[in-house]
């Protein structure tokens, strides 16, 4: 396999994801703030893609694929050409500028103006998942913060500001679903709303590596945004549930509310009922795929490695086999195990590395952390038991039948959202 | 359905690709040779960019992401910061220049050097799906050459010229159920090779759209890119299949031997059985996905719009619905026909809006060219059967029960490749 694992992590990466994902073969630095993704990387950031889409679909979200060079009319039109924080300019031998796009407001207004002129054109959601550039000014959080990164972003059209107010519950309901299935303790936090509304909310997993810091009541009832919170840390939770919190923590979503900002930029706007021309209400809603990924691993880990949960591990199992020789009751076995596993749609990642001591092995894997361990030995070739154990158990491991393994394995798996039937046009 | 069809594309589109697009509501120009994906475009994008995976998979090639803010130290190793022609170059506030990556040699091969010490971390292949950013002079072929664009890049790396050469004729052969998957006629094509091999090869696909020009035998038995065709259009087929012929195309693949032209400039070099330090041996694979997307739009059109292969249309079936009213029945059938379709993995677009005409129904469909098409009327709402056309065909519509219709539509799906079962460490 592409990438290896490593003892110690470059001593200029400070962040523990980038440490750890370094370490363990998901991801290299190329520059400040930008990471190759390696074949183990690449897997996890899809799993996160995927639950990401089912969700997104699940609200009627369409996908769609908007460019990364826009048009610099479009940001001066806004007013962000010169104001947005962080946005790279690209000078063209064409001698056009164009903005590398850092957030697509300025691409899908535009584009949802050829598309919608009536009421009957509402209400629309269009989301993407691809890769967005700031040129952040500080870069040492890993993939927390870089400068390039891939994100969800979600933009929603709506008649009425009842209409709005009814979808972006529907999104709240949406992203908790995205981050239990990612088994991330996501709070809903008040944030700033700028312009067109008091509140926005973010997501916010606590941890020590996170750039922002919340006040939150431990009983679940109420977080907000340190920066605007009407409350201070200690204050008792009006529902009885003790102080109040203060904790850093790093965003993973955010739900915002746009108002007509964006449509009275672009002139976007339909015809109602009456026949009048009436402005459209927008909501953006972003996720952080990369970051995601960088949280998880932030939250998930020992002091051996990062500990995947199911639903986003790069392979559902890691197989270790150790032999003292090559045997082809050995290989009947692996390939017993393989072929159980795929009828239930199982991923297996095998360490059949010859010169390379157990020990090693077992470092490997918890240090890569894929949820559930197998050992094929030459030890047992008689017969159709394994060890098994789960990566987060620190205990003895556990002689069982193949069939018994894949069971208990497969119990694990979290219902997948089932994909639309068909879309209407 | 976010995305229109048009009955006229801009005026300022020439080149055929384009204007079927944009008219038939997959994509949407941002700016002069970069363009937005819409729902029905972006499923076309995906269905492309799995056929080629599933080929590079079944190779052995190893799946990865790498950045495209690129590290200029790099470019300026290989000579290339200033030689490359249509590199995009950035400045960040941090005074770093990045170049943006137009290709990802200076890329993945410090990255190789991270893992690649002995012969036996050899032979070695990994590849992306990628979006790609060249500062082209011209760009008025649609989707054909754009500044930006989606890229499958692969990269070899060999201990031995012999290991090079077998690995070469593999994505050959790989290449070649690539497009024959895609229904695209591309002629292996003699291309220079550069300084380190006489000769690369190119996949023409030949069209009017195409920029290149090649020399080829009907026969199928030569074909060179004219620039450096060692023979003329005219001259007879050496093995009698009539005179060579001289016809425009596009480039939709290349295969080129690299040498040690990448790792000389990085140092790339494995210890040998023998304990010496060896060059790596290179080669590097492209495909332009987006591209191969405009090629199948420029081959595969008639004057109603596309007509898309069945591997790649963004729905199997465009369903109509003609109804006069409302009816339960009416409903029944289509939620019949969805069942059926779902169970077999039938893809279904369903048009039924109730305040256009049949006419314009049946002008969408052909324009968006999905390859089968249903229509379930209010005439027929007591039994089981619809109408169903092939878009190919310009004949009569054929009344059909449903479970005919879908088996006739089941049968004609390619087998797709089958993912590898596991991947070793």
């Amino acid at each position: 396999m592409f990438g290896k694992t490593i003892k110690d992590a470059p001593k200029d990466e400070v962040a523990i994801n980038a440490r750890l994902l370094i370490r363990g073969g998901f991801i290299r630095r190329e520059v400040s703030g930008v990471y190759n993704y390696l074949p183990l990387g690449i897997r996890v950031l899809n799993k996160i893609s995927n639950i990401v889409r089912e969700e997104m679909n699940s609200i009627g979200g369409q996908e769609v694929l908007l460019s990364s060079l826009q048009n610099k009319q479009s940001w001066e039109k806004t007013n962000r050409w010169n104001n947005f924080d962080a946005l790279f300019k690209l000078t063209s031998v064409l001698d056009n500028e164009y903005a590398l796009g850092p957030s697509h407001e300025e691409v899908v207004v535009p584009l949802a103006k050829q598309f919608i002129s009536s009421y009957k054109d509402l209400p629309l959601s269009v989301y993407q998942i691809q890769t967005k550039f700031r040129d952040e000014k500080r870069a040492k959080s890993g993939i927390l913060r870089g400068r390039e990164f891939l994100m969800k972003d979600l933009y929603s059209f709506h008649a009425t500001d009842a209409d709005f107010k009814k979808y972006y519950e529907e999104v709240k309901k949406a992203y908790e679903k995205v981050f239990k299935r990612l088994n991330l303790k996501a709070i809903e936090t008040q944030a700033s709303g700028g312009a067109f509304s008091k509140v926005s909310h973010e997501y916010q997993v606590i941890t020590d590596a996170g750039e922002d810091e919340i006040i939150y009541c431990p009983g679940g009832d109420f977080s907000s945004n340190a920066q605007i919170s009407p409350v201070k840390e200690g204050k008792q939770c009006d529902l009885g549930h003790g102080p109040l919190k203060r904790a850093k923590a790093i965003e993973v979503g955010n739900i915002f509310p746009l108002g007509t900002k964006f449509s009275d930029a672009f002139d976007l706007s339909y015809k109602n009922k009456e026949g009048k021309n009436m402005p459209v209400i927008m909501g953006c809603y972003g996720i952080g795929i990369s970051r995601l990924m960088g949280a998880i691993a932030e939250v998930h880990n020992d002091e051996k490695g990062i500990i995947w949960p199911e639903s986003v591990a790069p392979y559902d199992v890691h197989l270790m086999v150790f032999a003292r020789e090559e045997g082809v009751k050995l290989n009947t076995k692996i390939n017993k195990l393989l072929a159980v596993a795929k009828e239930k749609n199982i991923e297996v990642l095998i360490d059949d590395r010859q010169d390379v001591q157990p020990g090693a092995k077992h470092f490997d894997a918890d240090l890569i952390g894929i949820p559930h361990k197998i050992i094929i030995s030459g030890n047992k070739v008689d017969d159709e038991v394994i060890d098994y154990k789960s990566r987060s158990d620190n205990g003895k491991w556990n002689p069982m039948p193949i069939s018994e393994a894949i069971d208990k394995i497969s119990k694990k798996f979290q219902p997948k959202a089932d994909p639309p039937l068909a879309e209407k046009s």
